[in-house]
């Protein structure tokens, strides 16, 4: 996991920690906050667990990747677990949005103000509808697709919003790409096929909704079976 | 995988597939819609996981836990695969949802229309501030909290939506909880500690903005140091 680098440091390889590993990540740093907003100075990993539903086996190998935080028989220094946490996960820079699709999920984005204190500022948004351009969503500007290429140079934007239908995410999502956007957060019910330099994460509601819909039917059925046997001589 | 009902069928036993797999079913849905809208009969395992993007090895492995649909030679029937992967997923029944929360984010979902399609009727909005009740959302009326109860049991709602803010979300997921509620779709920013009848599935819009942002920032590390290594003597 670990390699020193020239100056003897130790060093992180970040490339071979898995998605799914990343994925906790988040959940890790709303904890951390959560704790440090109660005054909370330390916690051990079992403690940890024990809030989040977890292992403290995982907690351990999870934050190992980055480094292992905690000392045995001390536990995790909540305040400088968070901090790093949040380095690691890139809070620590500004990033900047442009959302194309003025509609209501749009707008919904939009209003959402803890993005802007996490450091992901909106600040362009876009709609190919004339009805829209010109109105103001939380006093940002609604623009014509039209500005989009040049805002994005202009304002060193990183990250491109999908709240469109998936009809026209795919060419929206091309012109992302061509003006050098890093990442694309989609919300478009589609796949977008970008260059593996482009970071995309996909937020597909109807799968999500989908997958609740199993899980009902499929604890039924399982309850079922259950009162089957039980009542079975 | 299987086991031999009392009338001799082949059954499939649910209880073992793991929800990476189930995650993944809504996509193959997709997917499998797509091509039968486009009037494709069928497609082999190779073929669907080009398309995809996947491999046909995990296709088959997939779909072997609901009882493997494909024939050696001929691939998999679309129409019957799109429609066998609709019943797995309950998307044949009806469902009857409530959604607490008349914000942008309640207003946005509300108005999507294709959730509706797939069976996924929104039957209530609740909002506890008085300037939203008694407004409509496509048609549906705004109604205040103190109705909750007795609106679930009335219209046999099986999943709550909680589209408020993680402040509010734990007391009214208690509610849903107390009249009988199958299942909660939440997007509040907070974890809910539910009894295991009650399926919970979360959007945490946040989490996957911080995955976004550290694969950014993951991705320039990476590039850098091969950019370092490249130039190295």
């Amino acid at each position: 996991m670990f390699s020193l680098n020239v100056s003897g440091e130790k060093e992180v390889e970040r490339k071979e920690i898995s998605q799914a590993v990343i994925s906790r990540l988040p959940r890790y740093y709303r904890y951390l906050g959560e704790l440090r907003d109660d005054g909370v100075e330390r916690i051990s990993s079992q403690e940890l667990s024990e809030l989040m539903q977890s292992t403290a086996s995982q907690i351990r190998q999870d934050l190992n990747h980055f480094g292992g935080f905690g000392q045995q028989g001390y536990g995790y220094n909540v305040e400088q677990l968070y901090t790093e946490i949040g380095k690691i996960l890139g809070l620590d820079q500004i990033h900047h949005l442009v959302l194309i699709g003025a509609g209501n999920l749009g707008q919904a984005l939009a209003n959402y103000v803890n993005f802007e204190r996490r450091g992901f500022l909106i600040e362009g948004i876009f709609d190919q509808n004339p009805a829209l351009v010109g109105r103001q969503i939380r006093g940002i500007k609604v623009r014509p697709m039209e500005e989009l290429e040049s805002f994005i140079i202009e304002h060193h934007a990183d990250i491109g919003v999908l709240t469109i239908p998936k009809t026209a995410a795919v060419a929206a999502a091309d012109r992302l790409v061509r003006c050098g956007i890093k990442a694309i957060w989609n919300f478009a019910h589609v796949d977008l096929k970008v260059p593996p330099k482009v970071q995309v994460e996909n937020v597909h509601l109807s799968d999500s909704l989908m997958k609740l819909s199993y899980n009902i039917c499929n604890y039924a059925e399982l309850h079922r079976e259950q009162t089957d046997r039980a009542i079975d001589p």
